[in-house]
C-alpha cells in the first residue's frame, strides 16, 4: 500500500538524534504497527514469530518479517523494502544482523526495545554483532508515540465513542438477575459489531468489583450492589478503554455520594491535564480531591497515556516527572471503595490541548450514578 | 483457594534436576498460570506489571504479585506464601531479589524464561544478584507443559468441542453475501456465549484467504469462493484453536478434490502421531502425502503442541527432533492453495495415547467440503 506513514516520523528521528542512535529497531507488535502500519496478529498470539522494522536515522526504512507475513506486510505497509526469513529454518535474528551489516551498521549504536525484547534475542544480537552498541531505546518510541497525530486522535475518538455507545446500550438493556457473563457477552458483541477486531473486558458486581481485573462469571447482578465495567476494543489497531459504574436496582445515599465524590475528583484530575504540568501532579490532584471528600484512592496511578498500547507513556503515578504536552491522549481513571467494599471506577479519555483538555467520551452522562433496573 | 495444583509438578521438578537448577521462576502469563492456577489479565494487557512464582527445587513455592493482584491470587492459587510489591514505588525485580536472598538463593542456579523475559529485567537481575547463575529454563517449562494431566485434557477437549460446535452452527447459518466481519462476529459471540473469556479469529473469503492471519473485513462471501476460518477461545485459561474451510454457494470439482487431498494428508499426519515418533516426521508425513496428491504444503510447520499457550512445544516442523509422547495434545493443521490462490486449511486437536491418537474434534463431519448456502 503506497501511502505516507500515519505517524510522526520526525519525532522518532529527533529521539534517535538525542540518543545518538544510528538505527532503531521496532520489534514489538505495538512499535512494528506504529512504524509500518501493519498489524500482525502473529505478534500477539505467537510472540516467537519475530517481525521487525529497521529505521536508520539517515536513509530509507526496511522491514523483516516471517515468510508467511510477507503478503499482509506488502499490502498494508508504506515501507517497500521488505525482507523475509524462513521460520524454523533460519534464525530471524541472524537474518536481521545480515541486513544491519549490509547497511553499514556493524559497529553502530542500535536502539532496541529492552523493555519488550526477550533476553534470548538480545543475547543472540550481542553475540552475532559484538562491535555494535545495543541501547535500550524504549523511551524513544514512548516519547514519539505519546504525542498523537490528528489522524490518530480522530481514530481513537471514534473508537472511544463506539465503545461508550456500546456500554450505554448494554447498561440500558441489562436487568438485575442477569449474570456478569451474560452482560459482558452482550457488551463484547456490541463492541465487535461496532468494528473492533478484538476486545478485553473486566466486569463484576458486588464483592467481585474489588478484584483488580475480574473475569465476568456466573454471579447474578443483585439488587443493592455496585456494578463495575472496564472494557475496550481494538479498532484499526488502536485501543479503546473505558470504565463505568452503576448501581443495581436502586442506589443508596452512600452509593450516590461515593460516586459523586469520585466523579468530582476525576474531573479535577482531568482539568489539571494542561501543558507544562508534571504527570505525577495529576495523581496528586485526584488523590487530594478524594481525600478532601473523605475517600482514599485505591491505586498507585490515576491514568495513563493511551494509543496502540493499553497503558502508554506517561503513566500518571506520583513519581512520574514527565511533562504533559498538547497532543497527548490520556485515560483518567480513579477508583474508590465504599463501606461495603464495592469498588467504583470511572475512566474517560481526553486529549491535551494548548488550553483546556478536551474530553472525548461524552456519550453517557456520567454526572449521576447510573441505575440498572 | 486450597486445592492441589492441577498440573504435573513432578515433571517440573525433574526438569529442574536435569538442569541443576536450585530454583525456577515462572514470570510469563502462561507459566505463572500453569504454576499458580491464577490467570491474571494484567499479564496479558499490561506486561510491565510483573507477577512471578518462585519454585525452589526443594521447599515450598511462593508468589510475588503487584499489590493490586493480591486479592485474585489469594482467591485462585493453591500457593499460600504470597508477597506483593507497590507498582511505580519499588522495582518488582528488586523485591524478587530480596525474596530470593532470604531463601538462600543469592549464589544459586536460577532458571528464568529467557525466551519471554524482557532484556531489561534480566539485566536488572544480573546487576542485583551478580553471584547467581541465570539459566534459560524455558525448555523446563515447555517439556513439563507438553504432557497434559487428565484434568488438562478434559478441559481442553471441552473447549475444543464448544468451539467446533460454534463453528458448525455459524457455518450452517451463514449465507453468501454476508460479510466476513458479520460472520466472524456471529462466531465470536457464540464462542463467548459458550464460556470463553476471550478469543482470537482469522476469517477470510476468496483472495483474502491467502493472508496468513486475515482480520475479517467488509468483503462479502461471494459465490464460488473458498472461506477459511481459524479461531479459538480461552476457556478457564486453556485455549481452543480450530480451522475449517468451506466453499461458498457451491463447490467446483477442483475445490472438492483439493479439499479431499488436504484432508487425507492431514489424517496421515494425525495417524503418525504415535509415541516414539520424531515430531519433525509428522511434518514429513503430511508434506509427502500432499505431494503425492499433487499439492504443496504452504507452511514450515504442520501443527503444534497446545494448551495454555497457542503454539506450545513441540512445534511440528521439519527440524524438530523432540519425541512424540503419550499425553501430548497436538493441533494438526496443514494448508494448501488451489489454482485460484484460495487457501484451504483444516486444524484438529488430538491427544497422543499409547496406541492410536484420539481426535478430540469430532463435532463436524470434515470428510467432505462444507458448502455455505
Amino acid at each position: 500500500m503506497s501511502h505516507p506513514p500515519r505517524i510522526n516520523m520526525a519525532a522518532l528521528k529527533q529521539g534517535m538524534e538525542a540518543e545518538g542512535l544510528d538505527v532503531l529497531l521496532a520489534i514489538s507488535q505495538e512499535t512494528f504497527f506504529y512504524v509500518t502500519d501493519t498489524l500482525l496478529l502473529s505478534q500477539k498470539i505467537l510472540p516467537t514469530r519475530l517481525c521487525m522494522a529497521i529505521l536508520p536515522r539517515d536513509g530509507p526504512p526496511a522491514a523483516l518479517v516471517c515468510y508467511c507475513e510477507e503478503l499482509q506486510t506488502r499490502q498494508d505497509s508504506w515501507i517497500t523494502d521488505i525482507h523475509t526469513y524462513l521460520e524454523f529454518q533460519e534464525s530471524p535474528v541472524k537474518v536481521l544482523v545480515e541486513l544491519l551489516k549490509a547497511r553499514g551498521f556493524g559497529v553502530a549504536r542500535i536502539g532496541i526495545e529492552k523493555g519488550f525484547l526477550a533476553a534470548c534475542y538480545v543475547e543472540e544480537l550481542a553475540a552475532l554483532l559484538p562491535e555494535a552498541t545495543w541501547v535500550g531505546a524504549d523511551r524513544v518510541f514512548d516519547t514519539a508515540r505519546a504525542i498523537k497525530t490528528d489522524t490518530e486522535i480522530a481514530l481513537m475518538a471514534e473508537a472511544a465513542r463506539l465503545t461508550e455507545q456500546a456500554i450505554l446500550e448494554t447498561f440500558e438493556e441489562a436487568k438485575p438477575g442477569d449474570t456478569e457473563k451474560e452482560m459482558a457477552d452482550v457488551l463484547c458483541t456490541r463492541i465487535l459489531n461496532a468494528g473492533a477486531t478484538s476486545h478485553f473486558i473486566t466486569l463484576a458486581a458486588g464483592a467481585n468489583t474489588a478484584i483488580n481485573h475480574p473475569f465476568p462469571g456466573s454471579k447474578p447482578l443483585a439488587q443493592g450492589e455496585i456494578l463495575r465495567v472496564d472494557v475496550g476494543g481494538t479498532f484499526k489497531g488502536y485501543q479503546s478503554d473505558l470504565a463505568r459504574t452503576a448501581a443495581i436496582g436502586a442506589s443508596t445515599e452512600e452509593q450516590r455520594s461515593t460516586y459523586k465524590r469520585l466523579r468530582e475528583a476525576q474531573r479535577e484530575a482531568i482539568a489539571a491535564a494542561r501543558p507544562g504540568v508534571r504527570a505525577g501532579d495529576l495523581y496528586g490532584s485526584c488523590k487530594r480531591a478524594l481525600e478532601q471528600g473523605g475517600l482514599s484512592i485505591t491505586s498507585q496511578s490515576v491514568g495513563h497515556g493511551f494509543g496502540i498500547g493499553m497503558h502508554e507513556f506517561p503513566v500518571l503515578h506520583a513519581n512520574e516527572n514527565a511533562e504533559i504536552k498538547p497532543g497527548m491522549l490520556l485515560c483518567i481513571e480513579p477508583a474508590v471503595k465504599d463501606s461495603q467494599g464495592f469498588l467504583y471506577h470511572i475512566e474517560d479519555l481526553l486529549v491535551v490541548t494548548e488550553g483546556d483538555p478536551e474530553i472525548l467520551t461524552t456519550v453517557m452522562d456520567t454526572e449521576v450514578l447510573f441505575i440498572i433496573c
